[in-house]
């Protein structure tokens, strides 16, 4: 029993944000910054799409709640748009409005797990979904998979290996945070076969759908949607990481179950946010993702291309093993380093068993000022 | 183990959200349509305070991710005017900005409890602060308080005669959440020293502090800042709450401690939010809260005397046992009986143990309004 002044022993294997650490030295880092380290993006909404654009005068009661579901014309706007991409629609009971992706896998693993159950994890993953799993008192179970896997074959026994009597659910991000790598729809097809025969929840995060340009994205829950809950982010997808707000997707009652931890975690999502979303999803949002997404492709290469590395098929990450370029202080050593010439890079501990990996986001500053940063790295690795 | 399809157990335990079973009839209803049993505000944030005044031009990169604690601006606004408000300061390791009080209080809870643990609710209750506890595992242990302590010696023994082995922390909600009561100081004084006594922590909702007319507010948090969690909501204190923004004041550790259940729960509050809430800090905010405090208090009164109650000392609520006006039906009967008249009311065991009771919240529509439906109220229960 905690009691002041001890706290949760769920607690003690959740780290601190990795950002947060290095925030201190940015703020005070006198010259060109290169933000490599958030995974966020250097343009702005659409146009219309903005907070800006939504008054007290258009829309009266603007800042006050919505149903802890979210605002009716982004359910249906948001029901529209999955029949398209998905080929597969929803009901209103199947869709639930979040603070995020953040907000919507916490909802779903808060409704899913209990103390000790094992959530298994592709890794390397997306940071906070074992913290996400931890919060709730379950077992956050790491697979080496991306990069590792090489056919469906492989993919399905990587998984395999890793479920247990205590495995509840398993969770894949595709396009891959922190990779860049998509995965393959006969790999999907086996994932999801193993994961039906053991009666598994799946977390299929796909906040990247709108950027796999090397590789076709293929979507989970059609193959499974008696049990998948798809997870999708307005942040990612249109540049509005700021506001708070996405979505998931899934069978209805685990959906009315989610949305029991949802209320109690923040309560709905915020209402400005979710007018933005809706007017994205009326069209504005699909052209600024794809002319995103040609620039991302872009810079994405040109990155890869200046480290030696193959280029990305999605998201707006590299995952660079900088081995070569430590010396007796690790990596932490090699982080500080390029901090001194104002380059944040994201610790490969925080994705998993990676600890001569770095991370970097391509994203969120301009291509130019992307590159100059890139430079850096590359020189301090003698590429 | 719950696997597919069953659910995390804490579950079981936790109902939906009060409102939403009640916003099929409320979105289908023909005329006018008294909103009474949600807490909100009809009036519009004070003009320079609402998102419409925040656009990318001026506020560039006003769409992306700030940091998981918040903006260090409004976190510095913030410690300033507690300084003024509790008549002591914070260090800015001492605050997190939150989705909302609901996220502060969540990712608090999720700090401080292990699964089986005891959390101590001063009744009646702010209705989703039992589901928070239960959220993480731990169990809400109810008190009869507020109508039923009658000085500092009665509000002392009802909480000592809840706390056990299991308790670790006490929670309270002043000015009260639905009563409209206030906690006087020496009341507050003789609790604190009983949590002392117990190593408990403290849970001090004081999201309606701008809104006691009838007695002053007093803080919790200078009595014991070594175990108090200080909770404030933008929301309540400057109509906002679709923003979803609130903050919480503890101890550094504690803070630390909560923000990774917030990092994992909704990520950061919305930047809009923040920017909106910093702007109703610089001073327009207290301005359009005492205005909106004497409309509060003035439509309050005016309710409760057309109800033959007492006048509310604060927060915007008023609890009403309608026992008398109750058929073979019992509340369940009685509320559907005022929907069918426009009047949406809350019924009285979200809010603990009071089958016929009702929450009515007078400033969710405007006061003429309002005093129409509890018209409407009161000629039902012959009043």
């Amino acid at each position: 029993m905690p009691r002041h002044p001890a706290f949760a022993s769920t607690l003690a294997g959740i780290t601190g944000s990795v950002y947060s650490r290095l925030a201190h030295k940015l703020a005070t880092y006198q010259g060109e910054i290169y933000p490599l380290h958030v995974g966020d993006t250097y343009l702005p909404p659409a146009e219309g799409c903005r907070a800006e654009n939504f008054t007290e005068a258009t829309h009266p009661g603007m800042h006050r709640y919505t149903a802890p579901q979210g605002r009716l014309d982004l359910l249906d706007a948001i029901i529209d748009r999955t029949a398209r991409t998905q080929g597969l629609g929803a009901e209103r009971g199947e869709v639930l409005v979040t603070a995020g992706a953040t907000g919507g896998l916490g909802a779903v693993i808060g409704a899913i797990v209990n103390p000790g159950d094992e959530v298994v994890i592709l890794a390397p993953f997306w940071p906070l979904i074992a913290g996400i799993v931890r919060t709730f008192g379950a077992v956050p179970v790491l697979v080496p998979f991306f990069g590792v896997a090489s056919d469906a074959a492989s993919a399905e026994a990587a998984l395999a290996a890793a479920i247990t009597d205590r495995t509840v659910a398993v969770y894949w991000n595709t396009p891959s945070n922190p990779t860049g790598l998509v995965i393959p729809g006969d790999w999907l097809e086996a994932l999801v076969g193993l994961a039906r025969r053991h009666d598994l929840w799946i977390l299929a995060d796909e906040v990247y759908e709108h950027y796999a340009w090397g590789a076709p994205h293929v979507y989970t829950r059609p193959l499974a949607p008696e049990r998948t809950f798809s997870t999708h982010s307005f942040s990612k997808a249109y540049g509005m990481a700021g506001n708070r707000c996405g979505f998931m997707i899934g069978p209805a009652a685990a959906m009315e179950a989610a949305r029991k931890v949802s209320t109690h975690s923040f309560y709905a999502a915020p209402t400005v946010a979710q007018l933005c979303a809706r007017a994205a999803l009326a069209g504005p949002g699909d052209a600024w993702a794809a002319d995103a997404a040609t620039k991302y492709a872009a810079v994405g290469r040109a990155a890869a291309e200046r480290l030696g590395l193959p280029a990305p098929a999605g998201s707006t990450f590299l995952f660079v093993d900088v081995a070569d370029g430590l010396d007796d202080r690790g990596l932490a050593g090699f982080l500080e380093d390029v901090v001194e010439e104002g380059v944040f890079l994201a610790p490969g501990e925080s994705f998993g068993p990676y600890p001569t990996h770095v991370r970097l986001c391509y994203t969120a500053a301009p291509p130019d000022v992307v590159l100059r940063g890139v430079e850096v790295v590359a020189r301090r690795l003698g590429r």
